[in-house]
């Protein structure tokens, strides 16, 4: 990892929900502009299941001009949460009382302590007030629980996901982490790093990459040609190389970590009905939803809209299905320009 | 195998779109009926991917009371496809060059074999003519190739298809061999028996379940209800359970071959385009569809009906998606009964 993202080691313990207590973490992070006096010109984006601190790559288009996102004025940081890949604490960082990669024996986490962990540097920084926090899919999972946990978020813009983890994107989950489970190499996810379960992580990622589009999209990007080179569909061939791109660049364990953090999501967990919990939550809420996103369809971000009583709902269309949220920079900077505005505005 | 099964040994040479010819053929099949003395009395049934020639048991519901099928008038006639693992010719079949299972050295398939070698078994058997050829997935791409191929067929029923498979039903086939490939014991198809890959055919199978539905209807039958004897969401510990009831009973290399043969599916292919093909099937087409269907989209079925001069569409309403076709019997019923009475009514 390069990208210009700092790793800061906090000598702060960390307790995750399942009870586990690290007592140092390692924390990656990327940050655009300057922090002000009063530390509080904060923009906070949360990055997705495979993603990672250099937000200025994969949501390059709010970067932009035109874009929401401003590092003139805003001090804008996103933070790689735990359990990933690339640079915070997770299950390829040392346990201290193996002496070796923690694995398959790192805790599990949840939605709830992606936020508890990233408070740590928030706190380090003396950050005492997030204008926005920012997230789609698991980020946005992570900034609605950033918004009910957090007094310091003003406000948030949640893109493609939903009150909770459904059935459907559990079962989801569920099948790529079967494939997983059946590489050869896997050994209970204490697995040799020279020959990681790439092949399962690899077919994981194929159903994935289905999931995040839609049978048009496929059909306009693909149709039924065949790779002149190899005897595949272009279908197939795509798919091939994107879980090899994967499973070459991401940790099988990780992504077992993550996807169930994500099965945990459920902002009414402990905490009353939904209704209760999301009543609760007097923020400005932008909520953006695609007509296409099969994987966490219209209808979660309408009841998120519905339940939130300071909410705005955005319905857009988009060929991309769930991918849509890194896609369609044009119509997400014209939704958060007008949210932020609306934020920003003197109220007479 | 039991269920009433015949296994019929054929010493007539089948040759494959690939070019390979057995010298002679095990087939599968289960007939209901009498056949007539004209032998013209027949119903043709297309099984589906894991399907298998005993058609009273996943298509009970149009056997039943009020169902189409009358074993009084009718002989009806189901037969298990070559490349399966229900008493067909197979890659468990015993590779005569080898004397032992042809395993991954099996020869590919396409829709249109699994028609020429249920051919063998209607001319041994005699028949004349064949009032109605039904299926639904896969064994609707086979009713389809059966219409355009065979003269004896008078008319089909398609369920849940297209006039080709697409690139989206492609890379969800193409994710799911990729499960199975990653396989610890998937030895590149030459597996032992006694240990065959069946995590990642569980694996694939999850997967499968998963796209034969729909959002709502997880939700329907799941919510987020933990199993109470395991550590797993209601919906894991069914995909779990479904795909280790498919690891089981199905050949991994069947999977692969089967799954492959879908892909093939293409009635334009080496015939001119999709409208000259289609604008040549003379004969009365019933095209169900499921507004449900994530798999096969309805505009799948649209497209078909429309392509076909003589057919009759039905958009149908159910919470199954894909499964619906194996379901919905009373609205299948009553779709085939006014298909059939119109077939077969005295014309003025």
């Amino acid at each position: 990892m390069n990208k210009n993202i700092k790793i800061t080691t906090l000598n702060k313990s960390w307790t995750t929900e399942s009870g586990h207590t690290f007592p140092k973490v390692d924390i990656a992070w990327k940050s655009w502009g300057t922090l002000n006096e009063n530390r509080d010109n904060v923009i906070l984006i949360c990055h997705a299941l495979t993603g990672h601190a250099a937000a200025d790559e994969w949501f390059s288009g709010l970067f932009n001009e035109g874009g929401i996102l401003d590092p003139e004025n805003q001090f804008i940081l996103c933070i790689n949460i735990p359990g990933s890949c690339y640079g915070s604490t997770g299950p390829t960082s040392i346990n201290p009382k193996t002496n070796k990669p923690w694995q398959a024996d790192f805790p599990a986490l949840t939605i709830r302590d992606f936020v508890s962990f990233q408070q740590l540097l928030l706190d380090e920084l003396g950050i005492q007030s997030i204008e926005l926090v920012i997230g789609g899919s698991l980020g946005g999972m992570t900034a609605l629980e950033f918004a009910i946990i957090d007094d310091r978020v003003k406000a948030a813009a949640l893109f493609a996901m939903g009150k909770a983890h459904s059935p459907w994107a559990i079962g989801i989950s569920e099948a790529q982490r079967l494939a997983i489970y059946a590489d050869e190499n896997w050994n209970e996810g204490f697995y040799d790093s020279n020959s990681p379960p790439t092949k399962g992580l690899s077919a994981a990622r194929a159903m994935a990459m289905i999931t995040y589009r839609t049978p048009d999209n496929y059909t306009q990007k693909f149709g039924r040609e065949v790779h002149p080179k190899k005897d595949l569909y272009q279908v197939e061939s795509y798919l091939n190389y994107q879980g090899k791109k994967l499973g070459g660049r991401f940790d099988a364990n990780s992504y077992i970590i993550l996807t169930k953090a994500m099965d945990s999501h459920d902002v009414s967990r402990g905490r009353g009905s939904f209704e209760e919990v999301l009543e609760n939550l007097h923020k400005p809420v932008l909520v953006v939803g695609f007509e296409s996103d099969l994987l966490y369809p219209l209808n979660e971000q309408q009841e998120l809209a519905e339940l939130i009583p300071n909410s705005r709902l955005a319905e857009l269309k988009s060929p991309y299905g769930h991918d849509a949220f890194l896609i369609e920079f044009d119509q997400l900077n014209t939704q958060l320009h007008s949210f932020y505005h609306s934020l920003t505005e003197v109220k007479p």
